[in-house]
């Protein structure tokens, strides 16, 4: 847990072991550490994140990047990015920070008919999108089991779970996938008001809601804001709220603007070493390696796009 | 997730069904909400906090209360109290705050034999203490598995693990577990460097370091510090540190200055209602309940204690 803790450094006679294991590396790959895969991977193993359905919420610490997921809720992707597009977020704020559970925004008066934003186009109540079928979903799956879930894995980048039985499939709440809040009501979550998980994954939430992203960048901004004193974390006094500069959609940001990401495609030879490497951590801090790796535990890489 | 969301309301219809099943509770018990349970508890359902194995490191901000575990690492335990009744790290400072993983304090010039603080009669090594025999341990066990161990529950208020084949018990890293940082060398962690985990729990640490305790109150003043900006998350300038005004055993703070804290007991039938309340969400919000739970994911209560 020192700075020396999780160097990768090879001692001279592993290094020469490896060269001598490289032959039959085939039958039996000689491990790696999760850096040596990364850096092994190829561009292919990479794909952009798309302008389309990738948001920018701007604050004044800096910039959250978040990938929605179509596939798994087109309908509140589809409205969020009609919010985006309005410009609806700009100006609400961060109104709940619970310690280890959510960040949460939206527009405070959200409850007040009379001075509440106005949707725009968006609508106002959406069809629950909790989980999808799975058939036609690609899905890598992981081999060590999970509590809440009969199977999990990743789907197109986002931690995923699915149940032969029913058909289903939906994503997981991971730390940094975002949700859109509702109420009671199934229908009553339209992607105004949305959160991030900001702590240990809670999983109790799948299938309860619809989980319609993940942030890819800036999750430090969100996690790192301080915890609101009232019922639920919100913040008691409207001046502790984090204001929203903007909130857009990376198509609509000129192009000199925009944050260029691109994310580890899973369902790659890369990924798959990668989880490996994490199943079995290599390095020379690692006495006991697991053996084992839980869903919200498989790190999904992104990395700056090479400029072109 | 909204205000509404988490209510505990019972509508009157729900009321009149629970008061006409009274009689038979026994043999089926109504289920209840995690508040109703902590309601419903009894003064004997609680222990305080020993003086003698609790830590209060105090920030600017505020207090962090440690209850140690010298079940699980009585050494390092030891050790710890011997630091904290030297005030050896009154003035140091939080290093390092990492995005989902954890933040850790010690003493900046630890790398330096010429400038760290001197550690009186504490030990500068300690043999690992990263898992202990299972026998003799209280032990409440979980019924959903873990990805991570065999079996996996609760140890006197502390997450645990326990391996049937090899006979160890081990302390699982959760939210807000405590551990002894190290170097390679599995003797060098004495419990002058600590960490608290702030994200996902990485339970790949289990069985690799001494976990030596649980932040009981005070985890926001940790978990909402600006994350590092350096490798691992440490701070690159000294300025950005977090300082350490005084850590001490309660023990030794005069009683009107303890933060006395009472933990529910994990060996009792209402912490068995609350693992239940908690595998199935009862309130009118969740639609489909998990009907499992992760070991990470459960709450262990810690209340103030009543004033005698």
């Amino acid at each position: 847990m020192r700075a020396t803790a999780w160097s990768t450094a090879l001692s001279a006679a592993m290094l020469v072991a490896l060269a001598a294991s490289a032959p039959s590396a085939a039958e039996a790959p000689r491990p790696r550490t999760m850096q040596e895969v990364l850096d092994a991977s190829k561009p292919s193993d990479w794909r952009p994140l798309d302008p389309a359905h990738t948001l920018y919420m701007d604050l004044a610490a800096g910039r959250v990047v978040i990938e929605l997921a179509p596939a798994f809720a087109p309908l509140h992707a589809a409205n969020i990015e009609t919010l985006a597009r309005a410009h609806y977020w700009d100006g609400l704020a961060i109104l709940r920070v619970q310690d280890d559970f959510v960040a949460q925004w939206g527009d405070p008066e959200a409850e007040h008919a009379d001075k509440r934003r106005p949707l725009g186009e968006a609508r106002a109540t959406l069809p629950p999108e909790f989980t999808r079928t799975a058939a036609g979903l690609p899905f890598t799956r992981l081999p060590d089991g999970d509590v809440y879930a009969p199977e999990v894995g990743f789907s197109d980048g986002f931690p995923a779970a699915r149940d032969p039985r029913s058909g289903e499939a939906w994503l997981a709440h991971c730390y940094s996938m975002v949700g859109a809040g509702r109420d009671n009501d199934v229908q009553s979550g339209p992607g105004t008001e949305l959160y991030a998980v900001i702590g240990q994954a809670p999983r109790q939430l799948d299938r309860n809601i619809a989980v319609v992203g993940r942030v890819v960048q800036g999750m430090e901004l969100l996690a790192a804001l301080p915890r609101g004193g009232g019922a639920l974390g919100f913040y008691e006094q409207p001046r502790q709220r984090v204001p929203i500069l903007r909130v857009r959609l990376a198509a609509d940001v000129p192009a000199p603007q925009r944050t260029n990401l691109e994310v580890l495609r899973t369902d790659t030879a890369t990924f798959a070493a990668l989880v490996e490497s994490r199943r079995n951590r290599r390095d020379d801090w690692y006495k006991v390696p697991a053996g084992r790796i839980g869903l919200c535990n498989v790190p999904i890489p992104v990395r700056a796009a090479p400029s072109r």
